[in-house]
């Protein structure tokens, strides 16, 4: 299982993923789902990824050897626009799942998911999530996160404390403590964690970054969350129901 | 959809689910999924359910009708533990299921969990879950919550700041906060909630405390732990990676 989540801020992007991958309990690996396109001053794109390894991985190598290939209508570099990206990655998936898809199923889902996001110079930076299908749809500031894979466990603190508004490093902070909640729910999930951290209109260079369980920040803020979070809720009013007395 | 959760206590037990039942999005209904068997002084027993709604209401009747029934051998009146009584709703369980699934299957999931707790007199107060194939766990005080139905989004408050020693009203305030996190985050899991609170070698008498949304402890606490999360989370330290700088 994968937790891919992207957040979508005024100041820019937050796109992060975990590393484990697994087919069965006995083939446990650490993989980058992330995947990183970007000539500097001129486009930067990103891509996160789950599902299926083998689609998933097909669909990115495919995105990364037409990114030279002039006469390729799914070369991201020839991309006007963040949606037309969008609709590339949308399309190489379909005709992966067209080659594969018959094969596959009666191994397992074949099926991935994606979150897209970045800048191209003179336009805005902007967050999609591609479904299964191929089709997507793009995140806004009422609706300013997006998530893949195993997104349940994840999605509550995001939904009572993210907002469009919040700086990077609150969003890194939101980050690590949706990925800690998943991580502590679901096995399959685990650091390290790879993070990509796009200010808006920087136009990169970007880098991916990779916190590990041992990284001083997560350990902080994880530490400090689940000490605290108990005296918080212990610090709210309690019932005076009679069946508690 | 449903979300049942019951929290194990030394204190005693803290069953909760919602009450919102739908087929298709056009036929929703509010319906009780609790379920209360009792004998004050002697044992009082406490079921809530998830899944097919026939499946559940199929087993609760049965063995509601049998509690006078002397001579069946799924009467929970004639359990000597709430092991055999949970051994008895697995039962049941295992022959609607029976009766059922081969006709129910081309429309849908017939199957069926149940959480199962209460205190027969001479012994301890003990909660179970039951799973669709009729097979059971027990919770402890290392296990100290179950939860059935959907029960992912209400899973990461219980994992920081639920344990066994919190006292009835804790319990209760982090059954709120739990369904919060799930109604906020799932459609068909709604308000009102059905709970029991149910006191440690109290046997008794039980009633059902239905909370609506407009019942003002749940107002309360909802909105105390919206406001302040975000406050909380903002009080924890922030980042110095330079990629925020």
């Amino acid at each position: 299982m994968t937790y891919g989540l992207g957040l979508f801020l005024e100041d820019g992007i937050v796109l992060t993923t975990d590393t484990r991958t697994n087919a069965g309990v006995d083939h446990i690996a650490t993989i980058t789902k992330l995947s990183l396109m970007q000539t500097p001053g001129e486009r930067v794109m990103f891509l996160a990824s789950a599902g299926n390894l083998a689609t998933t991985q097909a669909v990115v190598t495919l995105l990364n050897q037409r990114l030279k290939n002039e006469e390729s209508d799914t070369n991201l570099n020839k991309a006007q626009t963040m949606f037309d990206g969008a609709s590339m990655v949308g399309s190489v998936l379909r005709d992966v799942m067209n080659d594969n898809a018959t094969f596959v199923q009666g191994y397992g889902d074949p099926s991935a998911s994606f979150l897209f996001g970045g800048q191209i110079k003179g336009g805005k930076h902007r967050l999609f999530m591609i479904y299964p299908a191929g089709n997507f749809i793009e995140a806004s500031p009422d609706t300013p996160f997006l998530q893949i894979g195993e997104t349940k466990y994840g999605k509550p603190i995001l939904d009572r404390a993210m907002a469009h508004d919040v700086d990077l490093t609150e969003a890194v902070k939101l980050t690590l403590i949706s990925f800690d909640a998943t991580v502590r729910s679901n096995l399959s999930v685990a650091a390290p964690f790879d993070m990509i951290i796009y200010r808006a209109n920087s136009i990169g260079p970007v880098e991916v970054r990779r916190v590990g369980e041992d990284n001083a920040y997560y350990h902080q803020i994880k530490d400090a969350y689940n000490a605290e979070i108990r005296d918080f809720v212990r610090s709210l009013p309690a019932t005076d129901w009679e069946e508690c007395a």
